[in-house]
């Protein structure tokens, strides 16, 4: 019963194999192997356009050289006030693009709220020397906190940036998550709706370390060969990762890894929904869920080895929560059995 | 006929394998499992002391970091005039330590030249803000060049180092090739020389993606967590390289798969040695041969499929090639095999 | 009737005069010389105490580098959300850090609310790698909307940085006019009450261009020397900052100029308190005063010849100005004659 | 007889008064002044052409804004081994460049050698994402060794500068000593023989503190604002630098002050060279003066007040002096009198 995050999966089979397969013969170095353009095309169909494709190690590092590549001197990025970016990332991304600032924008349901980006995006005035200039937008999705940006969300946001020439990138650490919730198309999520640049993960979705950076637009790509490089993310044995992504994008596994993590969050909402110690604390469309448990029943599944972190209360909302109780998030990948989620939802039962 | 890197080599089939296996189930992340645990503590016992260690994704990350780690403002890093560090990765030594500048020191064979070395850490005398101030020293084992650093160099080294009180740093992308060169313990080639940070490679010798950052004080490796994170090099999936490591080290494979590698660049040796058409450059004791050929022989050898670097004759050297002759780079790794060597040498003998 | 800025005077004659003198002549560059070190001691007079004192251009370089010596990876620093340094220096502050965040605290009357602040503070935990850790506090004394902390008011904040090893910082850019504010030695309101390091301001209050980085305990500065040269802040001929600080010191001038200051928004606060078109924002202390005008008022000092900026209604109270108002700052300095505040009154008036 | 240095000097007098004069009334702050605005078009006017110009504090800061400016992720730029970028400013040029590399290129009389100036470009190729890429060259006008480029030589360095597209900067912080020294016009010297941005010096030459950065090409400055605010750099009483340039330039003073140093120059050259304990180390043609001179005279002068630096025997001339003498740098400055350098040549006559 490990609900403590994706990340704690390890590789789906078909991936180790894939990985395994790769291990003989050589290729030449530094993402100029056959496969590796192999995987570079694959990523041009996915997308159903010409893309320019980074590997790099980690998901962290995907978001800050993307924001990187398009910042200026006194440079500002609008993100969510929850976003990966500003909460988990111990400052990389300011660090790799020559301390631009990330903006906090508010919003409810772990998305930016469109009136309040543009307020804020506002009072920073162009050739305002003094206050920095705006440069760039964040999200991410699916979100933070396991809800998704509908298309037309993503368009709203997209207006905003294009009206100020900033650029708009997705941190796409569950890319899949979110575009199976929707129904959508790679290319529907991304560039039909505006998006730049993404950070598009494989790892929490059954990958070992394959993270991509994606640009929309190639000739925009220009300077990130020389970013990625100083950054130490370019890997000699870059095939490696191309090997996880050639099984992930394989018969659309990545779409049934995704579905699969997918549905049995959904396992876990209605379950929880049914509870009579247990309530969500707000929709989820993903695979992550935020329940508000008893203690009680939260000790229990603990004693009986569920693993699961405990959230902190939204500021928001400060009332979601009672005294006997905790808000706890619980997050599904490939891994995740049936058996697993049944045996959490009983752990409420009692 | 695979001798343009080590690092176009796949990975060893018991890494592989051991990676296939590692990779069901669950364990906790961003390098808090118990086989991150286990391979931490399989580090102590190799290097026979209490280190610290931090799994990156690169050798330039691990360069990178470990300098960044020792540096001051106006810092200074002291390395050889053909270190990695200052020829392949891109000023990411500078990036992420704050603009501290690499000065280059020459010498023969690859190594720092000691009385120059001195030299150029006295132009830097302490207090003298306008010059900046010597910080660190780094060197290569082995070499770029395929030379190795006896014990007794690394300590005329080190005791310039301590009498500044400058960090030494190994870069230990060859570690291994290096050390069954000299048949020494990894004790003894660092911190018993007075060694304070390596860059531990394991990718060139038959892993896929294995790197870490070895501090032989503990106490001087608090910032490094921090280091990395914001650096994006903390992989969340942190045990896909525990794996991998923990292979590495298992009946001494790693020292076995790097006498391999050392074994058929000595053939490699023998045989050009012997030739009529090749000879030595210079000579090496690691897993690099460099040879001076005639043009007809290296055609030949291309086209019979044989994969090398030219390379560019040393400053210092100018007549080393004549006319009809070409410097040449040849490397080894575990993956190269007898017929291999015997086969490219079959193209120096027409 | 300038009102716009206290740095859109010139110098103060004294100070002007002292300059000319100090022309001729030779002396040794870069700090050396018998001036700088008299007006160094003059500091530690100033202050009751030994201090480290480093002269720099302007008050961003002041706060940038004083916030640079305290940073570590990852590092934060928490200043009020109205706070000059992030709101008005383009990320210098993060950019000298090596890309340590500002987070911002709100609070009333422009200063920090402590129990806010505890509470920011207490959501970045010692260890935890993905948030980043709390590095530094920075006070804005007098603050950017005219106010001052009373000395206990910086004792409470100074308890809360000690609770956490944080350093303390305060922006004086206004020091000498909170100083006569509040009646206090500059000792009581720095050091005595647990700030670290001072960004110490002449330039609004007389000189042409003196700014100095004091630090009360000299121990603390050993990295500034480098820190100051490697940010290209080191003047040549520094005695001309020296000379400027001697004549600002010399029968404590700096004070006499900001008491001068505060008398003059005295009488704003009273002309304004009095008026029928106006009134006063919020109240203030310095020589900032924030007031509500009738749009009609505004337009007839401003064709009377005024100078003031238009400042934006605070978020917290929207509905501070109503429709036929405007939100205006007013600042005094030491040029403020009494003829241009009865003047500007005089426009209230009708 | 103070020789140690130019920056001993302290201003002249004409520019001491202009800047008293400027003391009084009030005016627009950070550079909008009417002030700013005239010598904004002074500097178009003494240069020929439009040009965007950006004060700064330090010489050190108008080449590392300048240098960083025209950096690129990777970036490398190209120096003489005795620049004052690479010598005496302790990392600045990397530091606000975002760790842009600097690369030294020998070549006799501090000049940079054209052929080995394009020998170490070649071996940056473009897109060669290892090794960094070619980004900028800059040149020192007059050297640090008292030398000046003739114009053929500036043109030289340009026409390499151009065929690999590399921005061309020019240091001058000796800028009207070699100017008078060549008999050219400031145009001449810059922008006609394809220099692309200026550290324009005044310091040196009876300046208090005023450097200024002079692009050719307005275009090109566009993101200069915000690179001299995101370093500290933009002046609030901007006018304070301003007034300086407007009597530097007004009948041309700055023009006879380096006449004058440079003929005090030419007096110890004269008198050096009909020594017998002393002659020229090398020949120059600005207001710097190297002397090998007896250690004995070099007592003598010191002992009747002389000021002045021992200087390091170049490594490329190690028997310029023989064991009873010692290499001295002697600077003239505005503030020169031929008395000075009479006293001191008579030391060397004893």
């Amino acid at each position: 019963m490990y609900f403590a995050s994706d990340n704690w999966a390890g590789a789906h089979q078909s991936i180790a194999q894939r990985l395994l397969e790769a291990s003989a013969g050589f290729a030449s170095a530094y993402g100029t192997s056959d496969l590796d353009k192999k995987v570079e095309a694959r990523f041009c169909e996915v997308f159903e356009r010409e893309v320019a494709v980074f590997f790099v190690a980690t998901g962290t590092a995907a978001n800050s050289l993307s924001l990187a590549s398009v910042q200026r001197p006194g440079g500002v990025t609008f993100c969510h006030s929850e976003a990966h970016v500003i909460e988990d990332e111990c400052g990389a991304p300011e660090f790799f693009s020559g301390s631009a600032r990330l903006v906090a924008v508010p919003g409810e349901s772990g998305k930016i709220d469109p009136a309040r980006l543009s307020a804020k995006i506002s009072s920073f005035p162009e050739d305002a020397v003094h206050h920095g200039r705006a440069s760039a937008i964040t999200i991410t999705q699916a979100t933070e906190i396991g809800t998704v940006y509908s298309l037309p969300e993503i368009g709203e946001i997209s207006a905003i940036a294009k009206k100020r020439s900033l650029a708009l990138h997705m941190d796409g650490a569950r890319f899949a998550n979110a575009l199976v919730a929707l129904g959508a198309t790679p290319a529907e999520m991304t560039w039909k709706r505006g998006v730049d640049m993404l950070s598009f993960g494989g790892t929490k979705n059954g990958c070992w370390c394959a993270e991509a950076i994606v640009f929309f637009n190639p000739d925009r790509a220009k300077e990130m060969p020389f970013i990625r490089k100083r950054a130490a993310q370019l890997f000699s044995k870059s095939r490696f990762i191309a090997a996880q992504f050639d099984a992930y994008f394989k018969n659309d596994l990545w779409l049934d890894l995704a579905r699969h993590a997918n549905s049995m969050a959904d396992g876990l909402r209605g379950g929880i929904g049914a509870s009579n110690c247990a309530r969500l604390a707000w929709p989820t469309a993903s695979n992550e869920v935020f329940a508000v448990v008893t203690k009680s029943a939260a000790r229990t599944a603990e004693n009986r080895g569920a693993t699961f972190y405990e959230w902190p209360v939204p500021a928001a909302t400060p009332d979601l929560v009672e005294g006997n109780e905790t808000l706890i998030r619980l997050v599904t990948s490939f891994a995740t059995t049936k058996a697993d989620v049944d045996g959490f939802l009983k752990c409420l039962a009692t």
